[in-house]
């Protein structure tokens, strides 16, 4: 019989638990190592509607990429919206495990599946923090390389391949040769991308002063959406847990979509 | 119909959220304030065998002294005895809701009635912090007075009337005719008992310093037990619930005693 | 004849230094108070083409709404943006003084400026946190009403009248007719807007998870852009100061925009 | 002659004081190294009466466990007991070292008189923490064998070995068979005992919470007191030092015993 | 009989505790405050050669500016300065008071008596904290005027009151009229001097920077020593000691001077 | 064309900037890597007066040892010396760098050129704390041998050699055989000078306590002011760097002199 702690491990193979951020929090966050498992909801995030689909469909298991709990809390209760996912999961005898900046910084990982998202060649890695088990190097951000074209043909590029409904950058005043990108919120590494010989970069949640120090900086800045640049990794996590057991039925969250919209 | 937030309304009456040490955690912890409720257990501790008696029963709430979550959780587990019991409340759809310290220092709680069970007269607060909107003082410490005796009748009468299986204490010299008294952990106030002009101080959990702090400032010194010494509360609480709440059952744990035996 | 000290107690009469936040660096950032004035240039922000711009006109005085320093420096060097902008001042001995916070706040500050751009009627602060000397009340948040209409409606409305090139925003579900506004990154501020009613939260900077946040409780949020939303009130400030000192030449900048695009 | 030094370096031979804790305040804490030695007085604690003692018979020096000062101190005066002790020993020319958790860690130390004591076999270090010149483990608990008896068997032997009035326990539902041991305040490291594959654990100071986590683990938790557990390393520290220095009076102070009593 | 306890409330009476900086440490820091009193010895330090003073003379008691124990300690013992001070008390039955900030702040305090010393007239507080009983402000520094003189003339008079080996200084090009006073390491609170409007600043243990900052404000700064500008209120102090208490004998220290020297 | 990375670059090769403390800020601390140089001004601070010496004599550079930024600054305005420095620096195109603990620390830096001056033997680093590149070690501070006189003489050599107007020292009773020095604020430092057998300190900025420390600890403990021990080191380093770019002119601040002056 597959467990939680089964799937978990798995995870955690792809994502080893030792390449997360200090401050992050990963693994088990609800429910029980040693549950059976038959069917596992994959999702960006468990929310609650992602929690429910959950329930409805008889899953025990929801593995996510950002996680259940991140501030420590002194109450579960339905006043928040955590309270209500947590309560709603043990309501329905559902576990829920995630990898996060695991996810982010592993060989394969979000980054990476980002970056081949977007058709980069000679993909690398921008300041490794260290290695694996078998020596490949891991560390957040990833850059590769693009037939040169100008700044315009590349937005609309990265627009089709990610489905976003807009996007937002400055142009940095240089043609598209060699982009970095970081799924989520990462512009504050910026420097790191640029250092790295990039003039293009593609991540998401830019701030005001983000899109003035790029401009400052000469660098095409593109935020491209959290979810749009994350969510790639779902459908590739959902696949490697489905094809290491077979014995389990893995369905990626249908509920589950960016809920901004573009005007 | 009767629902939690009723309950936890009255309970913050008889002992107010001010009234509460600022590090503590109170109130609803788990569940939701609109559930009904019809069926209430009432206990001093939410450990897990507590809450499988209020699952068994088919109580939708719980109301403990002892607070559910006291260090704030970044997961949700079987790994810990807490998360095993918000796992358990959350499946069966049991809320539970707590008054701590608030009931510690409010009139007519946890000391107050420990003071009453010890048959005190003149019962005073000692050090009161402050006032309810009566004008009732209220604080942690409360001290009486006995007929004057000596500290063997005093040991005698303590252990038959909180029924303690054995008392620990140190004997500082002095016949017993005041006497402070502090539920659970309060030995790091003795010097507050003394200072109110007290020869004897009933409180639990005291530490080897702790009583030879006694020994040098001439206080008797009683560990009755922290069970022994805060219990004596969830009766009158429970009575007070029934009597305000005569449509909802309320009954008394029968699952939860003292584990703590003596050789 | 008219110095930085005039035009920087003339400034805090309109935003008092006391209305500001308490991390806040406001006031004279750079340059001397008893230098004569003839030519200030108004900017939402003292970047270095801004600076330039002033340098290139003549001015001796940039007046910004965001502060030119505000991590505290240990080295004024042309590696990094703003000791470009100091380096360029210096040079060319140009001063500058700002109001940040204390603009935010204050009646008339860039708060009411944005909330009147947005033809609000019945316009208060949520939540004051204090009142100036004639007794008009401060704080950073503002409300007012709307015609009722569809959120599509009020979209295009906010989009013309701020100018904004593209918006992003979340649909809470509800139709426009209480509406706060809070210029910059103020949404971490939605739920004193939901507080005092509004259905709708005009704002800037927003990620992903205060979309989210915005979904679950219903809150239509708008990201209407950190220039477009704080903007408006560089030539309301502008304004006054040319009123206020007939004798000295006041501009607003030509060359600082949005730096940002939408594709 | 032999002076203060010379005893100091033969204790710390016994207990090295790398081997404490960073916390923890040992060696000299009162007199001078200089100072001739030739009686010693040797104690659990430094207490006042245990200062007197030594004053009245003529001793230069005492040799205890626990230290004389343990927060730092802005005062000596008659208003504390510590102060008391000091000034008693000045004022008779006494000096005052100590071993503390270099004692209790150390190989043949508290922990390991207290094993013997209780006749464990098989006697080893739990999570030895680093090793002594001699390659020796040393660390805080120790665990050993004991024919497998049922819990109040072993309780008997404890009580009457030890010589305690009275023991607190919980029953863990085990037979005993590997008992570990941490003389003092060391239930906060139950579940390295448990790790250990210990079914029973005697310590001291046990607090109401530390009870109910041990139920809950399944593990017989002993409450065998303070003095009990810690005094029996004093008898053979004082032979130690007799034997190596036959021209020193050494003596086991008659003034000093547990003050607690139970009823 | 005449207690420690007398002279302290005493003292206290003439610098109130109330008025000591948070971080300074006054009142009985050695002994015991019943002791009885018959011979008082006066001096600025409790150094060890003080210590042997009232020791070789009798003395029950030693009252000085500066405190005995400042940081707080660990150990008393032969090894530190402060150690043999409080081993020599002990071992000598002698106490020791102290008043330090407070002395320093009070109405006819260290810094009156060394305003007066110089012969400023018109002697006020500059920057009061707060007020006596009575009233009366309290503060750290004063100041005071002088017949305008030029500066070589004021240092030469400086040098002669104060009965100083040698002064150090920077000519703030100014004439001498009004003079701050600070005795001790008052240097920091320069600008507060100046904009009391005074020219001329006599404090002690004055930096290498500081006398830079007092160049470039235009501030005559005078280091007349440490000794120099302290000692003054010794004599004051044992002089009102001796007319309250007639029957003690009240004794200045002979053997303390000041160790530094010019070359 | 020389540049200010040139200068800086041969500037960190004498004192490579690893070898600065921690809190210390040296390096470009304003202006231009990039910029051309011709004329340097060397000098031990960046003051005003030092800065407006660099702007009448044309210099594009200053080198001192002092750091024009120490607390970081959150305003550049003429309201503080350092913000004037900065605003004339800025003002004429003059950089600035700095060598400062780097150089105390540095073989051939502030110390070895103090103690050559002094005319010391066989000199060495008390407590290395690294070692260079070439594997020359490093530390702060130095000591070296004269041959055997009484104090007295060496105070007047003291004296002569740095051109010191007058002297403050304490008399630690002992002949001059073994000084150890530290050019500024060092006599913290004084127990490792002890330590390393030496009988004399020559350092500067001594306070009260410190010279009280240096007669019980029996140092002979000599303040030679902080620029007189500083400042030798300024000619070596502008005599290097004029050595090194002979096509660059290289002056010492004519301006710059010790302000304090003794009566």
């Amino acid at each position: 019989m597959t467990t939680v702690a089964d799937i978990l491990n798995f995870v955690e193979t792809l994502a080893p638990r030792q390449m997360k951020m200090d401050w992050d929090n990963v693994g088990l966050l609800c429910g029980s190592k040693a549950a059976p498992v038959s069917k596992i909801l994959v999702a960006l995030d468990p929310f609650e509607h992602v929690c429910q689909e959950a329930a409805d469909w008889g899953a025990e298991l929801i593995v996510t990429h950002h996680p259940l709990i991140f501030q420590a809390m002194k109450s579960i209760t339905d006043e928040t919206s955590i309270g209500r996912s947590i309560m709603r999961l043990c309501a329905s005898g559902i576990n829920a495990i995630n990898a996060h900046t695991n996810l982010d910084q592993a060989p394969g990982g979000v980054n990476d599946v980002l970056a081949r998202t977007l058709g980069l060649s000679n993909i690398q890695i921008i300041s490794p923090v260290g290695a694996n088990e078998e020596g490949l190097p891991y560390g957040l951000l990833r850059y590769g390389e693009v037939n040169e074209q100008d700044l315009a043909a590349f937005l609309g590029h990265v627009k089709t391949v990610l489905g976003c409904e807009g996007l937002r950058y400055i142009d940095g005043g240089k043609a598209v040769r060699k982009v970095a990108v970081g799924g989520g919120s990462c512009a504050g590494a910026m420097l790191e991308a640029l250092d790295a010989g990039c003039d293009t970069f593609v991540t998401a949640d830019v701030k005001y002063n983000q899109f003035w120090d790029a401009k400052e900086l000469g660098l095409n800045l593109i935020d491209a959406g959290h979810f749009q640049t994350e969510n790639p990794v779902v459908a590739v996590l959902a696949e490697k847990i489905a094809a290491r057991f077979p014995e389990v039925e893995v369905r990626i969250s249908k509920a589950h979509n960016d809920c901004m919209r573009f005007f």
